[in-house]
């Protein structure tokens, strides 16, 4: 599979693990590619002493061309910075984070590359240039014209799969967006991307409930009874779908073990557990683009950057699944 | 300390794990009272083989000649049922039930008992008693005329401790709940609790914000902005308390290893990194009543009642805790 990195905010650790991924990635099938700057890449790559060969291509048509081999990252420069300052906020490194998320998608979109794998950008930093974006997922809806995505964390040393139905929302506004969501569709979609992205044939999905104890009946909140288990007795007979669940106890009683998919309600009800299960391990996907898109599950780490001690951990990991869920998709025929 | 058990439904685990704590507690200070029904704690004793010495006493008065003897629980009858059932819903030991939680609590109350520790109710035997309480934190409010109680969890093992600002509330209300309630007066019970409860001189006090990512600035709810961080900064001369924190960072990055105590803002918040945490170990304290009270953080086990397999080890652990925090409360002499 052909990998395309964007290489995120240059004064961050993107650069840092970008390299280091490469060099940790066996030599197999898949080549790599970053749309950025070439200078960050080498700057990094000098700073660091990370043997990373760097090749420059002239343009898209090339990447048809390139061929896998390791340690090697080809580099389709789109912006290049005049100075490099790790750890500042910059309007130039905002800026190349930018240009650098747009060639790598539209290198998706047009079928020149097959997963893009994003490292960090600085929300300051691409304010500071102008974008009114407020980052990947924004920028990702726009470009692909898309109204919904789905927010899917994955644990890759356990396996651990938890999905939001709603995401960067106050708490205030969760109950009415669950109530107004279309969970069909929501738990259709997901079943999908679990049979199709990872070749489960008969996903199992356990649902949490929204309220304390999944409402104990109804004594706490409504939802349960009225959107949530209707949803998913509506749904039993086309796949394998419980719930809802009391959240606490689920996890608690490591219920989670049972099912290839959570889906949580809203941020913390699935994040706080799968935070404490996978830390340092944890990576996104973004279901409901046209294109395959991972990310690690960290920030810019400018306190790190131009150091050294930047864990590629999770981009790794990122990447590594990007490549699986584009080869699965191509060798589904369905 | 003088302790005393409330025994909960006996068609439960309740005598069982009375009878289990009683003997695997090391002769000490402390004595052990059940307020219950001396057939069932009899019955459960004789079906499991558990070699506890049960010793009637005639009444409240006797409780202050007790002396400390490893294997002996005295027994305060307070109702006696015709047959004993495991695993079945029943009138009778709903009834039991309330009338043991009744007398215990008095016992603390009159100062006869030093602290309760309840075993579980079971819901609906209690309303088929004709209560109309929803189980022990209604009827101790009611008991002790109190309108606020905090639910605060501790892992003896890891000296985790959660307490929650709102509990058994549909997550639709929380949010005003949050903005309405006394936060100043809720942090500063709980400071004194760690203090006065825990001998902890200088609590580590940390704050969850309500939001994701505590609302990032404002971007995703108001009520950090509005509410909580007023709170936390009126209150910072008085005592060490930080936040309030993105919850699922926090956790994912162990600060909590850093406070004594971890105030969440609703149940789900609080519970879930908890019970992934502490789970088989966590217990209850009540903050806010008159007396001291702890429990076990498990239900009645029906399905468990009278077979032996019932695990001892929340029970007894909350059986310690409750000595521990009489006696500091007993020697605090602020």
């Amino acid at each position: 599979m052909r990998i395309v990195f964007s290489t995120g905010d240059i004064h961050g650790i993107g650069p840092e693990i970008i390299l280091k991924s490469v060099l940790s990635r066996p030599s197999g099938e898949d080549t790599y590619v970053a749309a950025g700057s070439f200078k960050a890449l080498e700057f990094y790559r000098d700073l660091l002493g990370l043997p990373v060969e760097l090749r420059r291509i002239d343009g898209p048509d090339a990447i048809a061309k390139i061929t896998p081999e390791p340690g090697v990252l080809h580099v389709l420069s789109v912006a290049e910075p005049e100075t490099i300052q790790p750890g500042t906020l910059s309007r130039t490194a905002g800026e190349i984070a930018m240009r650098s998320l747009e060639t790598a998608a539209a290198l998706c979109r047009d079928g020149l590359c097959d997963a893009l794998v994003t490292a960090p950008l600085h929300k300051e930093a691409i304010a500071l240039a102008g974008y009114r974006n407020t980052g990947h997922t924004d920028f990702l809806a726009d470009f692909f014209g898309v109204s919904s995505q789905i927010m899917l964390f994955v644990d890759p040393v356990s396996g651990l799969k938890v999905a939001l139905a709603t995401i960067h929302e106050p708490l205030s506004k969760v109950p009415a967006l669950v109530r107004a969501m279309d969970l069909d569709a929501f738990f259709t979609t997901l079943a999908g991307s679990m049979r199709r992205d990872f070749r489960l044939d008969e996903p199992k999905i356990a649902v949490l409930g929204l309220n304390p104890h999944a409402s104990d009946g109804g004594v706490m909140g409504s939802e349960e009874a009225t959107v949530i288990r209707p949803a998913i007795e509506r749904l039993s007979g086309a796949m394998q779908i419980d719930g809802p669940f009391p959240a606490d106890g689920f996890f608690g009683a490591k219920r989670y073990r049972n099912y290839d998919l959570i889906v949580a309600m809203y941020h913390d009800q699935g994040l706080l557990p799968f935070k404490v299960l996978a830390f340092d391990t944890g990576i996104n996907v973004t279901l409901g683009l046209p294109i395959v898109r991972t990310s690690p599950d960290h920030g810019t780490g400018f306190d790190k950057a131009g150091k050294g001690t930047a864990s590629e951990r999770s981009f790794l990991e990122a990447t590594k699944l990007g490549a699986t869920i584009a080869r699965n998709r191509t060798q589904t025929t369905e």
